[in-house]
């Protein structure tokens, strides 16, 4: 779920009036969420305000998919639009926060978060270190059912047809079912003493982030546009081909990019032995024996993570997985190509293709 | 959360019609969703069949609630009333499944909860306990998430009018609301030295379980059956107080009952150290330090517990607590004298009233 740091979308999706009208909807969401919430009680206010802040600073990168394909299939009432994608930024905030719990992570992108926040107020109460934790956990979990509660309430609330209204409520579930799967398929994949399959890596990275982040969102632009549902099909394949490029990217750069643009320590996906796209198909490999030892420490000195970076390359599986995503942001170009996508979306979407070839040359 | 079990409401609302047509939708939803899963995969096949085994053999309280007053309310459509009714009682699960999460219990009346049947699972591959644990919690998250969403889609996909779902969904999540609330006050109370005191106490049960099993529910029952808002809100007032008053009872009944007939040892509650009204009038008493040390103690002896009942008799905390319970079942039965309450709704509530009652005597 780091794809946001990782790759130039912002350069591809640079469009600040698009940011400005989503978070005046959850600017509003929060607003009602804290009025509710004080009259119960200074906790309760406490609780909603650190959500609210685990918010702030995203790049808003699922409602930019919404926006852009409703805009680009011709939707003219963009506040509609942010609407729905102020949703889907809460259903990220939901799974990120549930996913942290799940990931004893008490820290996203150098910030505390839910879990952190209340972890560290605990032990400033003086509560130690195992009930501190325990505490952090236990309101990430209900931090994250009100923002998962908050996304059926924003898609409840657009101003839409009770038509479409449905059927961005069913794409919302869709979207909450498949990630559910994949968040699952990754919890059994860290416990499996085999390496996860390459097959089984895309399938959970479609699964747990994919989907909700570019083939549900896109899907949900479309219907908002009045498309006729070929046309969703079919920019849902998009977004799923074009998810999945993005994830494999996001699995090479984890190794390899520079850590200055990504904003993240090239020795996180080793230390925590992340199941990647890389480590599957080096795990079919003669080099396997000599990676898979440095995987999962969580003191890997900084010599041995640069070790496995040499593995990966003589292994082939840094060029397999920059294959990959090629063949699947190609795919996903191919897409676009049909004549069921309007020119202008044609257009807006390419540079975000453009981005993963670049990142994969 | 263990209302059902322990007060007589079964004989109250023996009606098991409307248990047949809930299950039915229940097992119509679960259908649908194994089958989606299953074109996923096979674990993600047993998770829905875990939660699934999970909602079987509930009472149904919640659906009761919705289909006694719709039907009490002159509602003739009662499939639509058993529609919203599963939804509570999903949201029951949802609920239930993160409390456990958030008390590391695996059990739930003797039977393994999700994070429990998870735990068992990855312990019989040989995955050491600690981390067997982490599996079953892990699990239990996205199965708790999965029932939320689970109860927005059957309100969804009721058969109602738009404008009658949209206010259905609102009290969906302001179920959610006070849900969290409860369950946020909770977690602190267990964290703080000092005791909560009464008010806190009914605070934490009224917004931790009496608004969506007996609030919430009553108001979708009179909004489902056309009702204005006055009637919805007098409905509501007596869902909370009726509701209030069994939390109280409950709390009664967890050190005094009749552990044959609840179906619950007496002693859970004082080994958990369970916040409850009873502790927290005996709180203020002078026998409270000879009580507080026995509070919590997971080995507590049967005979340390038989003189904390005799120090909860002798201090006044049981019949503070039993007259407290009848002054809102008192209430709840006023609430049920106005005009606005049909004869029939009134005739079905009064064993529900009496049940209390009748236990506090």
């Amino acid at each position: 779920m780091t794809i946001d740091s990782r790759v130039g979308h912002r350069r591809a999706l640079e469009h600040d009036g698009y940011r400005a009208q989503v978070d005046a909807v959850l600017d509003g969401f929060f607003d009602e969420a804290k009025a509710r919430a004080s009259r119960i009680g200074e906790a309760y206010l406490l609780l909603w305000q650190t959500l609210e802040a685990n918010t702030i600073g995203g790049k808003r990168f699922r409602p930019r998919m919404v926006m852009t394909a409703y805009e680009g299939l011709g939707g003219e009432r963009l506040e509609t639009a942010a609407h729905v994608g102020a949703a889907f930024e809460l259903l990220h905030t939901a799974l990120i926060v549930h996913d942290d719990v799940i990931d004893r992570d008490f820290v996203r992108r150098g910030v505390l978060n839910v879990s952190g926040s209340y972890r560290e107020r605990a032990q400033t109460a003086g509560i130690p270190i195992p009930a501190a934790e325990h505490r952090g956990m236990s309101v990430g979990v209900v931090a994250g059912d009100l923002a998962l509660s908050g996304a059926y309430r924003l898609i409840e609330r657009s101003p839409v047809h009770p038509i479409t209204k449905t059927r961005l409520l069913d794409l919302l579930e869709e979207a909450v079912f498949a990630s559910a799967a994949g968040e699952l398929m990754d919890v059994d994949f860290s416990l499996n003493v085999s390496a996860a399959s390459v097959d089984e890596v895309l399938a959970m990275e479609r699964l747990k982030t994919a989907v909700y982040s570019f083939e549900v969102p896109l899907k949900a632009g479309a219907v908002l546009a009045g498309r006729d549902e070929p046309t969703v099909e079919l920019l849902g394949e998009v977004g799923r081909d074009l998810g999945i490029a993005y994830q494999i990217v996001d699995d090479i750069l984890g190794v390899f990019g520079d850590s200055q643009s990504t904003g993240k320590t090239t020795l996180g996906d080793l230390r925590e032995g992340k199941r990647t796209v890389l480590m599957a198909y080096a795990a079919t490999r003669p080099e396997w024996s000599e990676i898979s030892g440095c995987l999962g420490n969580p003191d890997l000195p900084a010599e041995d993570a640069e070790l496995v970076r040499g593995l990966l390359l003589s292994s082939g599986a840094e060029s397999f997985a920059r294959a990959l995503a090629r063949d699947f942001a190609n795919r996903a170009w191919s897409g676009l190509q049909s004549p069921l996508i309007a020119d202008r979306l044609r257009d807006q979407l390419a540079p975000v293709v453009a981005s993963v070839l670049e990142r994969t040359s």
